[in-house]
């Protein structure tokens, strides 16, 4: 499982959230859980910031991130009021910067957490719903890409809750059709650069957990608390949050 | 313009070619040549052997050749009759190990110089002509890996020369219909581990060159000469020359 | 805690001990273990044969091992009779290449699990007491590397034995000179290409485990026994381990 | 040689100087020069600016500088009154992250073109005489960081003027004693985050150049022009440039 985080608030320098929590991002990343063996997050990590220019930056690696120095040096000097992190746990693609995330294509920002079950026997019928723009803008080969190209051709831009679902039952039904049991899994987050939209979906009902934490001038979400608090809430399963400003509203997800 | 060699006869050290001709591939790596502004061959590099096992073994790494101490200690260590390297300028994709040459695929191993003008343009016709099985084998983004399935699409395994053709032919057709002006430039190096086939074709008749230098026990193929001696044969353009044990036969490709 | 092994025996490709064992040094890698909170050994990895060329080869790189598709290959074709593969875990120094084991120099080879306590403080010493000319052999900013170019000044050519004992004598002193309680800890393996010397040796008689697996045509060292069998015997601690064609000895370490 | 580029002024985004000149640092990095064979600057570059945190930041990688995307990004979005960037062209040393320009130590960065001749005969006597706090501080194997050093060690945080005249001094001398016949050629940035010292010297009156354009609101240093407009004025051979504010001071450099 990869690990995430998003934040929207006040202008923050990105270490603050990246390396000081006690559970932070880069301890995440070394560490083991509590099953016996476990893949830790070292097959890369992308930084993505929204900034005073009119698109997102972004840096990825293919290093770990616990032992990068660009990484300490990028997020002790970059600061921003809304940013994502992710440091990746491959589930097959390669290892490459291109696979890292978050993606980004023009004012939009992506990153995921889970994967589609089976992808090997969907990924042609997939791909080829692309249309040819958003197939030139493909660079890597993950499926998680794939999710957030697909959900641009479906709509993301002008009604995302509804491109959203669509997407989700696009992939459902390509693996039905290919009788694949193994489930679609996903905790996903999306920024437009004004909003967030978070999704935690399964077909099995079990997605990877995901975590707010929320406060007058701030909105942390997180693949695992940050912290040892309890002002971490638990985002409930097969729904899609919606965040903008300090405002949260919930959907359920309505694949079938 | 990238650079190769390709090489088969007595087993002897990748080095031999590679490190210590007069004007070896590393040498070629780091040179400009006369046109005053000229990017080099710095967008990594590979190596593709065949060996004693079932499969070719290969090297990809996204360094500039000239200055990798693992490619100066591989290529003193690893020997074979059969061998292809390639240091690449990239013509737009991105750098990294995917995109590097050669590409293999089983027991075949494919490179390239050149490029397919306007190559977006047809990216997504041609990307959609593969199967599902050749389009899952895709990991990189280049023009050079997309011919090259689409070889092995077009029976690259049963009849060559027509495949080459069929495809030459298929990507002509594809850049006619976007009426594309920029030309399809290609020199290209194929084999399956018994022969090669070398293609040297253009839409404009100006194709990379190509040169040959063959003894009893031994055929170089190479982008450039790698020494200043008379031995080298230039190869005809707009051709396929298969060469298989010792025994060298040229073939006019027939596009329209 | 690094993890390593060496081989010596008929000569094998080197995936049958680095990816094929149950409990495969890829294997270890990505494995947590028992205690909750492990850094994994993801940072780089290297690989030293002795092949028919006069020098053993190498292949270093600083990404986690279990996604490198280059080691790979190289793996699956490189044969020897004579190898070491190591997975590190720094202890503070930069990931790079010239931070990963084995170090070669000329036909000797050298790898290292462990560290010098309080290295920082005895560094400046223990760089200083090498000759100009180890000195220029220095590539890297490990303890390791120190301790291998310490060994060759005190004579690991001449008398290997006497030369392992000064050197770990040394740096205990050197350590004593400053105070320090923090352990020195080493398991290391070197070789001159006809030989092994394994040392098992730690300040507080606490030393990182070896094992043992040898039968008529092979030995085996490693950090952790390769399988669940019972032909692993651990190496007892400090001592050193003489292996020469099959014939195995031990010596008491006496640093003081 | 290498190429190199500082700036002082108002804060701009940093790839208006790296990226977006006639004669970038970026396209520098591509191109060859009117001699027949040359090796382009593709071993590494680096990023170091100052900032509103109490350090200055930095980004080094190893790959060319043309086709780094993360390059791209950070100097499209980061923004600084005062930064140094330089694309490495190694005269010997490793390709790594921790060879590549700027240095940083504390609030003072670095740069250098050119080379100490014979760096191997002087370089274990230079190294020598840093101070064990110095010598703690150098993590990679270049004559650059080393000068750095020795001119931190020689007072440049009291008397930079004195601290670079001895330092040169001292090279020399080490030179002189070896017999060495190679000139140190050298052109140096360094900043202490409010000032810059600008270094041209060789020994044999042939220092690489440097070129200055200045305005009221902006200086900007660079080895080569950044444009093809005559407001770049060439720094004199054998000077110690000082600038402060807008206000620039040259010095003669006294070695003998």
């Amino acid at each position: 499982m990869s690990r995430w985080l998003a934040y929207h608030g006040d202008s923050i320098y990105l270490d603050e959230l990246i390396y000081q929590p006690e559970h932070s991002l880069i301890q995440q990343s070394v560490e083991s859980n509590k099953k016996r063996t476990i893949r830790v997050n070292g097959d890369g990590f992308g930084l993505g910031w929204y900034s005073h220019r009119a698109l997102p930056g972004y840096y990825h690696d293919i290093l770990p991130a616990w032992g990068d120095e660009n990484l300490r040096s990028l997020a002790h000097h970059i600061s921003s009021h809304r940013f994502m992190a992710h440091i990746r746990h491959s589930t097959g693609s390669q290892v490459s910067r291109v696979n890292c995330h978050p993606f980004v294509l023009d004012n939009w920002m992506f990153l995921h957490n889970g994967h589609i079950g089976g992808f090997d026997q969907v990924k042609f019928t997939l791909v080829r719903q692309l249309t040819e723009e958003l197939f030139l803008k493909r660079v890597g080969t993950t499926d998680s890409e794939l999710i957030f190209l697909m959900m641009i051709k479906n709509g993301l831009r002008v009604d995302p809750i509804a491109a959203i679902n669509q997407t989700l039952y696009e992939i459902e039904q390509a693996m039905e059709d290919k009788s694949i049991t193994e489930p679609l899994t996903t905790s996903l987050c999306i920024s437009d650069g004004e909003q967030f939209w978070v999704v935690r979906y399964s077909s099995d009902h079990q997605p990877p957990p995901v975590f707010l934490q929320r406060s007058s001038n701030k909105t942390i979400i997180a693949s695992e608390p940050l912290d040892y608090s309890d002002s971490w809430q638990k985002i409930p399963r097969q729904t899609i949050t919606h965040i903008v400003n300090n405002h949260c509203t919930q959907y359920d997800l309505i694949i079938d």
